[in-house]
């Protein structure tokens, strides 16, 4: 066996480290260890036992085999942008980190699909076939630096998932290591309703509990003929919220329809890509429209159209690619930017009913009052997922914990009026109780018997995604184990 | 407890005609079941203990309650009209006919959303809100009768689900009884990515074996402003197929593009809707494009124009909503019209990529030379989604066998190119053994496994879905209950 020289004597960092060809295979000390106690989610952290780089599915499989057999929790890692808390080792684990198996290993243009390896930048794709004019459709904001591992994980959307979907809908087959150590494929490449339960949606967006997805098959979409972008400026909320549905209604699929409120954009505009969005209106919409060239302009015509009915105050279209790069700029840095205008901010991220718009911001602004925080909201309106953004200073004692109590107030208004906790950014270990905002003790149940079957030890990732038991679920266990 | 006069003394029988109020609850005498031996897969057939009709969730969860605790076997069914044999009774289950509950409950058009029980027909949806503009978008060939709840049970998908997605796209709630009687509540409505598994995902497509759907709650899309449909005949399969991939290759994604070959254009033009088609030519697309007016026609003339290149005899468009509808009655009633040249015939519904089809209608073809039995092609060219049709007559001693495996091997072609056994008919007990073509003994283990967490009695539909399990995985079970 291979001599890896560590300065170390822990027989399991040892052992991990020979599993793992090349230079460099573990991390363990506490200064290295400290870069991954927490990964988006800043509230938390955890420092892990150590964290190895695999650089294949078989070296994956070594590793998850030696924990499972020697129990120790362990967890999969790729960018660490997730925003939920996913990739915190809550329970000191062992994090094998994806960023070395990076390679796009396949892409097959005909048949519309790419094959990736899970540390593969998402953005990468898109650059990589762009000139043959194609690109990978699902863009969360984080796109130039997350992994589409961490996409599949967390079933990660984007400001065009309006129109294109989110990832789940782009995932055409994955090969995963299950927490016994297995390599199995699943899923078929480019079959829409593949025979047998539909393991890969249940996979996708499962948050790192099932297995540790070590290859991944794509759909690749053809480049629209033609983009074009819409800047719409509204003196009141409500009527920004109305052109939202009124474009809807009016039978046009925007690519995007996003939205930002006054406080978000006074922190986009004392950021780094400022655009000169006016400060005192109440709300701006950024709506993209794409696809074949011949009828672009007179869906854009008809956006104008309903936006004026709405009492507009000025609205323009980009007159340039370099325009449009810039606007969405503005926008996809604007949860990172609201540290122009806050010491701390908590991104939350509620799903509802579109209809439901105009009462929920005001419930928001109601819970802002409450709780004395200021929120931003800026948000994917065209699917109704709300990122409310609950500015607050860390230094100040007691105001994280009202930040993360205002958060969840935020998500229970959104659950409330038959929306959802979470619409992209998963529920990891931020949002546990929240589930019992949407699901009964039953329902919940039901999942963590479906975890069980693939990851029996519950090694992986464990103290994710569920609440802590009921007291009630907790002498069922308690029973059955007699 | 209320009195029902039967005229048996089966006390299950009677006690099942209990539990479902109103008159007729229950069908029980020979003659009756004989309409319930099979569904739209008649090669097998068995009789079922009874058959009941309950009327709302609550009566459903009674009847599985009283199945669950005297182990009788049970399966729910729709209209029947599945294709891979899912609702036969090949257990002599008792049969929850859910024909009765085929209420529309709600519409919301705002929000986009219908609930509907499961015995409503899936035309009907659409019927129902075309006046306001909107439908429903999977479309089944059967849609006229098939229901929504047999849509869910396979994942049906339709001519349309190259751009509209199959029926997992558009479901975004449900209501479901479980084996054990318990009524949960799975998904959440308009949420793109809803928290926890995706156990929506994982019940859509499970072919009634995890439970019963009582309630779903549908996406309803609006009215596209414009719909084109063109017909293309083309000498030689091969330009008809490589027309399919340049039309995609162009960036169009057309909402339909269907291909029919000689033998299916002689049953079409044999049967009830006959257009016109040349006999002589070897394939005919039928392409359609919707959405925005403008663009439509541009869309329209790209189309002639790659048809053009690709050698077509003739293309014409349809000149009015009249001509349309005739040449879509030609092609969805083309199944059914095999039966005016063959006295029987087996669909089959395999998907491959979409680039391989030329090579695997030439497979087809050899197939269909040595088994000596016509095979007619009619499919989702735009998917690669194909339905080969073996026409056989049972009355000859050996051809149904001959037909059976003239079937299967269309599959292993279409497996062996990467792709896969059924696109939108599901496995049922038809392709239990094919699933060994795409799918390892771990990987069927594994799925077995799930079907255990929600049906561990195994007396809901069991027997469909997975091949009988291998001597090997019959001897892990046996030393499991050692």
């Amino acid at each position: 066996m291979r001599r890896v020289k560590l300065k170390t004597k822990d027989p399991h960092i040892q052992s991990l480290a020979k599993l793992v060809e090349g230079p460099n295979p573990i991390l363990y000390q506490k200064e290295d260890l400290l870069a991954y106690d927490c990964d988006g989610f800043t509230i938390h952290k955890h420092l892990p036992k150590a964290v190895v780089f695999p650089k294949n599915s078989e070296e994956v499989a070594k590793v998850v085999q030696y924990c499972s057999e020697h129990d120790l929790p362990f967890l999969a890692r790729g960018a660490g942008t997730g925003l939920s808390g996913g990739a915190i080792p809550v329970n000191g684990e062992v994090i094998i980190s994806l960023v070395r198996m990076k390679r796009l290993l396949r892409v097959d243009l005909e048949n519309r699909q790419a094959v990736v390896e899970p540390g593969y930048v998402n953005l990468k794709l898109t650059h990589s076939i762009s000139d043959k004019g194609y690109y990978y459709a699902p863009d969360p904001s984080s796109q130039y630096c997350c992994t589409i591992g961490g996409n599949v994980a967390e079933n990660a959307g984007g400001a065009h998932c309006l129109k294109y979907g989110v990832t789940t809908n782009h995932i055409l087959g994955m090969e995963v290591v299950l927490p016994n150590g297995e390599i199995v494929d699943i899923g078929q490449e480019g079959v829409p309703d593949a025979p047998g339960y539909d393991l890969l949606g249940l996979l996708t967006g499962s948050e790192g509990t099932l297995g540790i997805v070590t290859k991944i098959t794509v759909r690749i979409l053809k480049n629209p003929q033609e983009k074009q972008t819409v800047l719409a400026y509204f003196d009141r909320v409500v009527d920004g919220s109305q052109a939202v549905s009124d474009i809807i209604s009016a039978g046009i699929v925007p690519a995007a329809l996003e939205m930002m409120d006054k406080i978000a954009i006074e922190g986009v505009e004392a950021a780094a890509f400022p655009v000169g969005h006016p400060k005192d209106i109440e709300a701006v919409l950024l709506i993209e429209v794409d696809g074949i060239a011949a009828g672009i302009d007179e869906q854009i015509e008809q956006i104008l159209d309903v936006c004026r009915t709405r009492h507009v105050r000025e609205v323009k279209v980009a007159q340039s690619e370099e325009e449009r790069q810039k606007w969405w700029a503005n926008r996809k840095t604007g949860f990172g930017a609201m540290g122009a205008i806050s010491p701390d901010y908590l991104v939350q991220d509620g799903v509802i009913p579109r209809s439901k718009l105009p009462t929920v911001l005001e419930q928001i602004g109601q819970i802002s009052e409450t709780y004395q925080l200021r929120i931003a909201n800026i948000f994917h309106a065209g699917d109704g997922n709300l990122h409310p953004l609950v500015l607050f200073d860390s230094r100040v004692p007691g105001e994280t914990e009202r930040a993360l109590e205002a958060g969840s107030e935020c998500l229970k208004v959104c659950a409330d009026v038959g929306g959802s906790i979470t619409g992209e950014h998963g529920v990891g270990i931020e949002k546990r109780e929240e589930m019992r905002f949407v699901f009964t003790e039953e329902e919940i149940e039901a999942q963590t018997e479906i975890r069980e079957v693939f990851n029996p030890s519950n090694l992986l990732n464990a103290g994710k995604l569920f609440p802590s038991p009921s007291r009630c679920a907790e002498v069922k266990q308690e029973l059955k184990s007699v």
